[in-house]
């Protein structure tokens, strides 16, 4: 009965996490989360490769049976060259987020929004650009996103005047449909629309992630059905932290966090 | 002829390398920036210390003839524990600037703002008590502030926003002197002011810290005169970054930014 990996450099791929479990309670999850280096959206291509490749190897000695890279700095960046090192499936946060907004912009003008590395990649916009070569993309690097989630300053005046400054060229690109690309996004979703207005649809790559994950082992005939799955959660640094931060993005409490080095 | 070695997590202790050149503009520097594990404030001790044992080991390769500690954070949360283990000489940032604040009180109230890491070892308010135990320590974390400064930024609203509202403690104190805890936050110096009201002494310790370096040097008979010093710069990751934002820090380009692993 093997489960299903999971990695982030921090705590943000629980909000993926979480959808994971909604979607297939019957699941083992195996969770780690890079705290000791975390961030990895203001990281070099090269670090943040490296910084992969050692957190898919820490979650293959629990071998795990699938790896979701919960992580859009990493699928962005890291997962094109990595993907093809490895037997275990590996499924990235980009691809599910790229078809749900494809389909969903009316007037063919996509924003993205994510972390210094990922924009830089241009990995969204190349994937967008693959299934609709006729739209827009404007992308946007939000660096000062992430600290403000992990401060827990989630709305107020602050949180949107920083968000007026770096959505302004999504707004006037008239943008109808935008990318939350970093999983830190969805937690400050409700100051979005007071800035992009009521009207645009932001994408969330979490429940399609699940989704995804849930057709691959469907398909391999891997599915854990009809019993409750066990979750454990590691990180490489301050589990305290981690605990304490993970009822924001999972919406539960987590009983235990290991340390692994 | 041996070289001062200075090291940082990241970007910030070039504020102090810009003190060391212009206090002693014969001595060889090397610097080590740990860019790809920046930042350490958010990290727990234990990380901390083993972080920079491995930062002063990477010094002492280049046959440093003193280190200094160019971190806040490493300064207050690692330094007390691994300073013996060392022969060479290691100066912190903490007690330059505790001395200069417990002088400059008029009113025996003293603010001290840093990284989470950095108040939750309480080593200033310690070391201040220790030169006078009547002064009264109100200590606040700042943890956006960093972030803010690597965004480049360093005044205008939100700035002045966050500011408010990290530094009302220190004002309900009345606090008449505010050491500046980080190495980063001398860049913001200009928004405290008018959060602070424009008596209140800001303690910035970079300038003492030199002194101290220059004063241990002249006593061992190690100081290097009438010459003109070359620097080495060294990270861990993203020398074009880090080369970008060293303006800011050090008040002049740096030509070459190595990368070490």
């Amino acid at each position: 009965m093997k489960a299903i990996g999971v990695f982030d450099s921090g705590v943000g791929g629980l909000t993926v996490v979480r959808e994971i479990i909604r979607q297939l309670p019957g699941e083992d999850i195996v969770y780690f989360g890079d705290t000791a280096r975390v961030p990895y959206g203001t990281k070099s291509k090269e670090t943040v490769i490296r910084f992969s490749i050692e957190d898919i190897l820490f979650l293959l000695k629990h071998e795990v049976k699938l790896i979701c890279v919960a992580c859009n700095t990493v699928s962005s960046v890291a997962l094109p060259s990595v993907r093809h090192h490895f037997r275990v499936p590996l499924v990235g946060v980009i691809t599910p987020a790229v078809k749900e907004a494809v389909y969903a912009t009316q007037n063919k003008r996509i924003g993205v929004i994510g972390t210094k590395a990922t924009i830089k990649s241009r990995t969204y916009e190349k994937e967008i650009r693959q299934l609709d070569a006729g739209i827009k993309v404007t992308a946007c690097a939000c660096p000062l996103f992430v600290p403000f989630v992990e401060e827990g300053w989630l709305k107020g005046k602050v949180v949107l005047d920083v968000a007026r400054k770096y959505l302004e060229p999504l707004k006037k690109a008239k943008a109808d449909t935008v990318i939350l690309g970093c999983t830190h996004y969805p937690l400050l979703k409700s100051a979005f629309p007071e800035v992009l207005g009521s009207k645009v649809k932001l994408i969330d790559s979490a429940r399609q992630v699940a989704i995804e994950v849930k057709n691959i082992l469907d398909t391999e005939g891997l599915l854990n059905l009809g019993r409750l799955g066990r979750h454990q959660f590691y990180v490489s640094d301050n589990p305290e932290w981690f605990g304490g931060l993970a009822e924001r993005f999972l919406g539960e409490k987590i009983k235990e966090v290991k340390t692994a080095k």
